[in-house]
C-alpha cells in the first residue's frame, strides 16, 4: 500500500528520451527496446495533452552524443552500442513529443550525455525554479534512463512515479525487474497512464509555478 | 565477452555497508536480506586481506541515518523501514571489515546518508585522490546501494566490477536482477571472489598510491 | 537597499572551520588569519547561544585533512600550507563551539576537505532535511571558505547572509573585498552580530524542524 | 613564485561568456563592466587561434536564462539587473569567438544557468572525456563567472589559470580582488595573453584528445 499520495505538492511529467529510435531495431538504434513504441507514444501524447491541460509543467530529456565520441564515457562498454549520435537517424524526438517552449506552458528541453538526468544538466536547477515535489516519468528504458533518473531523484528527496504501460524496456525480464526495483524504492511508485490522467484531472488547473518569476525582490 | 580487462590502472576495494545488520533479521535491521551473510562477511576477509598485501586501497562504507530521522530523505517511503540508526544494534561495521586508518596502507572509512556511495559524500575526492580507474564492489545490497553506487561511478567513466558471490541481495529475484543490470552496464562486470584474489595477486605490490603525498608543488 | 528580508523561511546558523588554528600565526597553522580570533569566537558564542535559544538549526564545519596528504587536492598549489591535519594542534573544533549532538536541538558537525561546504559532503542533504531557506554564515575564512560557501549556497537558491564582524580573513584586502562579493550577489547580505541577535529574537521559538521526523509515511 | 608549471598535462581553453551584451552598458545588459570589451576580444581571438593551431581543446560557455525567468534563482537578489535573456539583444556570443562544431578540432559549446561552470552543466563529464588537466580561463566577469568557475575547478583538482588582459570585471576593484583570490588558490594562476600565445606554441601540435574515441572496448 503507497505510504504517499500520487501527487505530492508540485508535480511535473518528465518525458525520459522517447526518441525516433524507439521504433528502430537494436542493430540500427545501439540500443535494444521491446516492441511496443507505437503504443507508448500514444501514451505519452495523451499524457503530455494532460499535462498541459493541468498546467503540470513538462520536462522533456533526449540523449545525445557527440559524433567525436567524447562524451560517451563508459556507455560503450556494456550491452548497447553506439547511439544517439547528434545528427544521426533515429536520435531526434518523436515528432508528437517535442516541447513547445514559445508557450506559456513551462515545458523544457535537456540534452543530456549520461544516463540520468541529474547528470551534467540543468534537471535540478529547473526542479528547483518549478519548486517541483513529485516526478511523473515515462519513455525509456525504464531499465537503464528512466531507473537511474528515478533513483537519482528519490535520492534528492522527490517523489518519483513510473508509468508502467508508458514505458518499455531492454528486454522483458529487466522491463519488469526495473519496475520492482522502483517500487521497492518508493512503495507506489508503480502506477498506470489511466490513473495519471485521472490525476491530472483532479488538480486545480495551471498551477502556481506558471506565475511570471522575474521581479526579482518579490521572489 | 568482457570489453576491458578485470583491473583497468589503478584498482580500489569498496566495502559497502558490511555491517552487523546483516546477519538480523528485516523486522530487526529494518531491510531485508537473503542469507549468506557470514559466508559473505568470510570471502570479503580474505578480499581484504589480499588488497592489504597487493597495495590495493580499501574504501568501508558505512550507512548511518541519524535517530531523529532527518537524513532518511524519502527512504522510508518504501520497502525498508528505519535501518542504521547511528548507536542502534546492527549499524557498527562487521568488526572484522573496519579501516586501519594508522597504518601506511591506505584506507579510508565513509559514512553515508543515501544508497549511493556518490551522493553526499567525499568519494569523488578519495577516488581522485587516489587516481582510482577501477572500483570492486562488495557487500549489500546488490540491488540498491551496490547497484546505485555501480551506476554512478560507471557514469563517472569509473571501470567498474561486482563480486557476485560476495553480495547479497534483498531477495534472489532482486539480486539475480542487480546483477544483470550491471553486467548490461559494463560487459564482463560481474566477477568472483577467486578471479579478484588471482587479479590481485598478478599486481606488482603497493602501487604508486601509497607513496607519501604531502609535498605540495611536486604534485 | 536589501531586497530580501534578512531572514526567509526556515534559517540555519553555519558556523564554518572556527578551529584552534584560528589563534595561531600562519606558520603554525599554515593559513594567514587576521587577528581578532577572540573577539570573533566570543561573538560566535553569542549566536550560537541565540540560535539554541530560539531553535535556530546549526552546522559545525570542520576541515580536516588525513595526515597522508591524499584529500589535499590542489590546495598546497597556493598561499596556504599544510593545514587542518587529523590529530594535529589547531584541527580541534573551538571548545566553545562544538555541536551538542545528543539533545533535542538539531545540530550537525560536518567535516569538509574542501573550502566549499557543499563540495564531498552531506550539506545539501542536512539543510534539504531541514527545509532550510536562509544560511547564516560565520567563521573563516571570509575570503575563501566563507566566501566559496557561500557562492555555491547562493547558486543553489539559498538566501545567504555573513556576520561581517564574526569572519577573520587572510588579509584586510581580501577580507574586505569578499563581503563586498558576497554582497554583490545578494544586497543585503553584509550583517552584525546585533542584526542576527535581534533576528533570532524575534523569531516564534522552536521551529517546525525540531519535530520527530522519524514516521515516514507521513513526511 | 609558482608552485607548478604554466600547463601541466592536457590544456583546455575556456572561454567564459564572451558575449554580445559585454560591449554594452550596465543599463542595457543587466551586468556592470569595465570598459576595454573590444580590447578583450581582439585578444581571445588570438588566443582561440593559437590553440586552434596548437590542438588544445576549446569550451565556450554561454549564460542564457529563459525569458520566464524560471532559471535565474537568486540572481536577481544582487547587484545584476535582467541579464543573458534567450532571445534579447546581448545574449549571443561574440561573432568571432564562436565554435566550429563541424570540424576535426575538439570545441564545444556549453549554456549555463549559473555563474560557475561547473554547476548544471556537462563541464565535467567534456573535460573528462578531454582527459583535461589545465584550464585556461578567459572572458568575464573575473569577479563572478570566471572567479566561481575557478574557485570549482580548483576543488575539482584542476590545474587554473586566468589570463588578467582577457578577462574584464564589474568595477576595477572587484577586478583586481578577485584575480588576486585566484593567485591565492594557485600561486602563478595570473597570467598574460603573451605568456598563453607562448606556452600554446611550445606544445606539440594537436594533442591526444583529437583522436577519434568511438573505438569503445579499446577506450
Amino acid at each position: 500500500m503507497p505510504k504517499q499520495p500520487l501527487i505530492v505538492g508540485n508535480p511535473v511529467l518528465v518525458v525520459v528520451d522517447m526518441q525516433e529510435g524507439g521504433a528502430m531495431s537494436a542493430d540500427e538504434a545501439g540500443i535494444p527496446v521491446m516492441p511496443g513504441h507505437a503504443e507508448r507514444v500514444e501514451r505519452a501524447e495523451r499524457l503530455l495533452a494532460a499535462a498541459r491541460g493541468a498546467g503540470v509543467p513538462v520536462v522533456f530529456f533526449q540523449e545525445v552524443h557527440r559524433p567525436s565520441g567524447i562524451d560517451f564515457g563508459r556507455e560503450l562498454d556494456g550491452t548497447e552500442g553506439v547511439h544517439c549520435v547528434e545528427g544521426h537517424s533515429g536520435t531526434d524526438l518523436e515528432p508528437t513529443l517535442r516541447p513547445d517552449l514559445t508557450g506559456a506552458h513551462p515545458e523544457f528541453h535537456i540534452v543530456k550525455r549520461r544516463y540520468s538526468g541529474f547528470i551534467g544538466t540543468e534537471f535540478d536547477i529547473v526542479l528547483r525554479g518549478l519548486k517541483a515535489d513529485t516526478l511523473i516519468l515515462i519513455g525509456g528504458l525504464p531499465d537503464v534512463c528512466v531507473h537511474y533518473t528515478f533513483a537519482d531523484a528519490h535520492q534528492r528527496d522527490y517523489y518519483v512515479r513510473v508509468v508502467t504501460d508508458c514505458v518499455g524496456g531492454s528486454s522483458q525480464y529487466r522491463h519488469d525487474a526495473a519496475l520492482d526495483a522502483m517500487e521497492y524504492l518508493q512503495t507506489g511508485a508503480m502506477r498506470t497512464t489511466e490513473e495519471i490522467l485521472t490525476a491530472f484531472r483532479g488538480l486545480n488547473g495551471p498551477l502556481d509555478t506558471n506565475r511570471p518569476v522575474l521581479e526579482g525582490a518579490s521572489r
